[in-house]
Parts: structure tokens; sequence; C-alpha cells
């Protein structure tokens, strides 16, 4: 199978994003709904995803990428909406540490995105009407088991390698205990086995930016031509300080004014982290559908591995798992802390199972698994060679 | 001069908050305008201020306590306007900590405020109209000028003491650095010497969502009647996130769920540390003005004292500073962290200053100023004492 014949492109899916901006698409659940934690069944659903290299004649060299919240398919390349390169091209690409001439590379864009994936923007079959709140809410556990069905659906058994960063993370936890028969080796990075009361406080006070903004209509907005826009701009500026360290805001911004020599005694944007901070708020709108940062905000929220899968003992959820971790913290990522890594390894030693571990000396914050990490990369594909080695895969 | 008669109860004021509210009330500026750092000269304007216990003979028991951006002037026993106790209760008051039997206790609403001091609520006298945004930017530097001049007003040419926690600490070094000669001691806690890029990117988020609240209205919402009730919660929301520290939202919340076995799959605040924030934002709007919270929040961005008096150099604003110090930090403090404490001592001892450093143990967060810590207090006792010693206050 070959990148231009991998994907079904179906007809359907987002009403504002056009097949060919959100790669490739399928539908599924056509046979056989799927049942949602929350007890709602969803049928004949679109999943946009985009692939990268070829998949070998055995399937055994598929690598899955996890998106975070933010995040879509497109790791890789330019981001045919964006314009921009994708959200982790510095590492994959051909001759790249995830190297697709090597490695067939697959990111599904997350069920409740909006990137052609399902979700509270489509439309609802039963009304016509997009669904808006009266999409299911979903959990980490409903992504990744959409993730599933798509590789059954490509005749795809078992990954080489699952990984991702943040949210990204927490499904490559949830596919190794949920499916560890599937994943030979799992890099959850920068993240945590269950988010914090901090992360859920950050979290719900953006969506009550979301939620306070009149143009949200009560989550209906689409029907009202109208986006919340300043609410979702706050939501995304409340997340963005999260992501990155106190030392490098000060190193990159400190107090230095912006394109003035004074303060203004007014409420313009005098410093220059204030002026980063509206960019990235207003620049998240145009991309970013307000719905879908509830839905997957809430479901990172919802997300405890331990009480899933280990009766609310963290070892439990992993006991019995055959998955060799490569597990990767930042010093200076305060939203998902070394020690939430730590848990996750403490957990998997429990259990005796295949661990490694490495905390990245990096001032950059959370947001360092996207940056120039020589250090990170470095740990990164040494797991990877070593467990390509072990899978046999030969290299090219 | 004692407390019933201390304070000259003027007319005006306050279109919003009785007289009997505010505590008592000066208008200060009559014979002479406030000229401020943005040029604007402020004449005839009011000052409300609490005060505990009684002045003595040479006026020389005088501790002046400075609030921090959401408190007021109300220290001690119960605020009128809340029903609750007052902020700082639990160290002021007849027999406390600091005992108002010995010690004139005098706590201003600060300049911007909204508790019967002159700030974007108030009358304009020029327009007939609540200044709105065309109240006057104002910096921390302006803040202590009005409560130098109210101290002059009161007769009280020099404080035993200044202190406060916070903005409170902010106000209490410009003093020191100022008015030197005015202040025999200094005890600024929990505080930073300038506002640092995550510091002003947290109050800039709360700022756009007050300002994209459309019952705003371009600051003018008294006028129309509205108050933008929801874009100042989540400004609170944001804000008190970064005053507790991540273990005591764990220790307190967890992911307990609020009033209920199980979640509920939907929007409604399932955790209890959401159900707590929402709380925060909306009993937080009914006693605070979002106009005022613009400005206050401004003007600590604004602050930075190396900049003010030092031409860039901190130690060089304390130059010749005969002061003496006792500077105060907690562990769990990630909004001002110790290093910033650590760069004011640092700075205190370059130019041979009189100071004393207390790093102390707590996992309250920044609000630990305000918590009970008895190892906090037992440093500010022993400091007070010492320094009263010192200063010839003999005790009751």
């Amino acid at each position: 199978m070959n990148e231009q014949t991998s994907g079904q492109i179906d007809e359907g899916g987002a009403p504002s994003v056009s097949d060919q901006e959100v790669g490739k698409q399928v539908r599924l659940g056509v046979d056989k709904p799927l049942r949602l934690d929350c007890g709602v069944e969803l049928a004949n659903y679109s999943v946009a995803y985009q692939s990268y290299g070829e998949l070998n004649a055995d399937k055994t060299n598929a690598i899955l990428v996890c998106h975070a919240l933010s995040g879509d398919q497109f790791v890789s390349g330019i981001n045919p909406v964006t314009g921009k390169e994708g959200w982790w091209d510095l590492v994959i690409g051909p001759g790249k540490l995830i190297d697709t001439n090597r490695f067939y590379v697959i990111c599904p864009n997350i069920l409740g995105g909006c990137m052609g994936t399902i979700g509270p923007k489509e439309i609802n079959p039963e009304t016509g009407q997009p669904w808006g709140l009266d999409f299911p809410v979903i959990t980490v556990s409903d992504m990744v088991r959409v993730q599933a069905l798509l590789l059954d659906h490509l005749g795809i058994k078992k990954l080489f390698c699952a990984l991702g960063g943040s949210m990204g993370g927490m499904q490559v936890l949830e596919w190794a205990a949920a499916y560890p028969e599937r994943v030979f080796a799992a890099v959850p990075i920068a993240t945590a086995p269950h988010h914090s009361a901090q992360n859920i406080a950050f979290h719900e006070t953006g969506r009550q930016a979301i939620m306070a903004d009149p143009d949200w209509h009560s989550g209906n907005y689409l029907n009202h031509d109208s986006r919340p826009h300043r609410g979702l701009a706050i939501a995304r500026m409340i997340a963005h300080i999260t992501y990155l360290s106190e030392p490098a805001l000060q190193n990159k911004f400190g107090r230095r004014l912006q394109d003035r020599d004074a303060i203004s005694f007014g409420f313009d944007a005098d410093f220059q982290v204030e002026s980063y901070l509206r960019h990235q708020g207003s620049t998240f709108v145009d991309r970013f559908d307000a719905n879908s940062y509830l839905y997957i905000t809430r479901a990172m929220d919802y997300f405890d591995l331990a009480e899933r899968h280990g009766g609310g003992v963290l070892a439990e959820a992993f006991r019995g798992v055959d998955t060799r971790f490569c597990v990767i913290s930042f010093t200076s990522d305060w939203l998902y802390q070394t020690a939430e890594s730590r848990a996750i390894v403490k957990a998997l030693n429990a259990v005796a199972a295949n661990v490694s571990f490495a905390e990245i000396e990096s001032d950059k914050g959370h947001d360092a698994f996207l940056l120039e990490e020589p250090e990170f990369w470095k740990v990164l594909s040494g797991f990877i060679e070593g467990a390509a080695e072990r899978y046999g895969l030969v290299g090219t």
C-alpha cells in the first residue's frame, strides 16, 4: 500500500474544510456503530488522517503519531490549511529522525477534532445541523478506540511504535493499557497518567472563557453564522502560558517593549510578551473550532489511566503489558512535570515492564517536545533504533 | 488621635459605596494637585482608609499596611462590604501579632481601587460621568505618593513600619526607595522587584478577558447600566490559579468530584476544583470593579524598581537607604518566586543595607501570606519586636 492509494477518500465530513485540505479520510462505523464511554453510539463517521512513507508488505513498519490538543494530522511537510510546516516536521520526514523512507507514519485527527474527523462542528445526520453541544462528550479512550478501528480498516494489526507528546502521550499510554498486544513500542512524552487539579483548573478557565462569549450561542454558533473568537482566543492565551516555562518567557521577551521606547500609559500591548500572546490567540481562532476545544479539554480532564484500567492503581493498568516504553520528560515543563512521568515509570517498574526513562534538561517548558532539542532527539532516536532492531525491522 | 476622630469623613467619593462602608475618607489634592507619572494632574480626590489602634503622642507607632491587587483597607475585624473577616485579621488586631493595642495600623485603599479611593469608577468632575478609561493610567509610585500625602494629612512624618504582601510588597519596596527617611522598617512579603514576562502574560490574559466582554462597553459600562461580570470572573479565575500552588490544589481538591459519584459527560463543574474556581470568579465580581482590575494590574506590570530608582540597577535603588528590611518568601509561591526575593536581598546587601531574609517552607503557594503559617508569623513577629525595640517603642 502506498501513500496515494492507502486512504479511502469518501464523501461527507467537515463542512468547512475540503477533503483535499484534510488529507486522507475514511468513514468508519458503517457496519457496526462505535459505542462511546458515555453510552452514545456513533455510526458512519468520518476519520481524517495523514500518512507518510510506505507500509511494508508485512505491515510491520507503522508508527502511530498521536497529536496534542491543538495539533492535527499534518505532522510533516507543509500543512495545507496553515501553509506552514507540520508540527513535527523537525522530527518526521524522509531521512529525518523518524525516517519516512523506512517507516510508515500515520497520524489521525482525533475524535472530537476539527480537521476532518467527526467532532462538534460536523453535521449530525439525525438533524442535518452541526452537532454543537449535542455531540457526545468523549474520552481519551474513545479517541484511541477510533484510532484502533482506523488501523483495522487499513489492515494494520500491530504498530511498531505509538508516540506522542502532551495529550498525544495520554493516547500512547491508553494504547498500551487498552491494546498492549497491538503496540510493540510506546513513547509517551511530556505527559501525565491523569490530569491534576491545576491542569483541570486551567482548562476549566479556558472553557469558561469560550462559554462566556455571547458569540458562542450555547454552542450553537454555526447556526448563527458567528464564532466565539474572543473567548477561544482567551482560552488559547491561558493555555499558551502553561506551554512555556517562566525562564523561556524571560529569555524570549523579558520586559522588552513592543515597537516603542517607553510605556504608553495605556492598555495597548506595550510589552512584547503581550503582543506575542495576543497573536497566539488571534491566529488560533482561524484554525480551530471552539466547541472542539471544549470537548478535547474535557477528555483530557477526564483522563485517569489508573482509574480506567487499574482499579485506581496505576501499576495495575500496565500489568502483563509486553510493550517496551521510553518515557520522556523535560525539566522546565511545569504543565506535566517530571514527577508525573516518574509516576508512570514507577508503575511500569512495579509490574516489571520494559521501560527506559529520560528527563531532558531544557528551559523551553512543555513545548520543548515540539522544538529543537538535540538531547531529546538523541534519546528518541536511540530508542527507536533499538526497538526497530528488536522488532526485526532492518534499516534501509 | 484615636480611631473615632482620626479621619476626616468628607463628602463625595465613591458613587456606589457609602461613606460608612468605606470607613474613613479624606479628600486630598485640594490645595495642590498631584502630578501622576503619566503627566496628568489629579485634584481634589478621595482617599479611603481604615485605621486600628491609637496613634501615640509622638506619632511614632504607625504601621502602614499596603494591600494587594484584590485587597482593600479592611485588614482587621469585619469587612463591612463583604461581612467577612478582614483579609489580615489573623495577624492584625488587639493582642494579635501586630497588636493594635500598641500600634496604630493604617491601611489605605490604593489609588485606582474601588473602595472609596479615587479610581475609574468614581466621578470625573470635568464630565460629571464615571471616569472609565478616561482615568489616567497609574503606577505603583503614584499609589505610594498618594499614601505619603495621606500620612502628611494625618501628620505622620515617619512610619515605624511599612509592610505588605504581593502588590503590597511592591508598594513597600517603593516606599523604601522613594521615601527612605519616612520608613524605619520595611517588610516586603511574597513579592518581586519587577513583574516578569510570565506575570505580565497572566495579567494581560485577564485584561483581555475583561475587554472581550461586550458588557465592558469600551470601559464605559457604568453608563450602560451593565457590568462585565463574565470577563472579570474569568480574569479572577486565571489569577486565582496563580495564587495557589500545584500541591495546594492537589491536596485541597485532587480529582475529587463535586456532589456526584461519577463524571457527568458534560460541561458542568464535575470536579471540585472547577466548582471552587467558578465560585471564586462569581463572588469576586460582586465586590470588585472591572476597570479597577485593568488599572491595578497595569500598574503592577509597569512596576520595575531598578528602572525607576536605580537607572536599571536594583542595588542603586537602595543606595543610602537606612530602612531595615525583612524580606519574606514562600517555597511554593510560583507567582513571585523566592528567586525574586533573593534578588531584592542581594541588591540590599550590595549597598550594605540592613536586611534579614526568610524563605518560609510552605505548600500553600502565593496566598500563604494570607493564611495560617506559624513559621511566617514567628519571623514577622520577631522582626517587628526587634525593630520596635530599636525604634524605642516600648511594649505595653
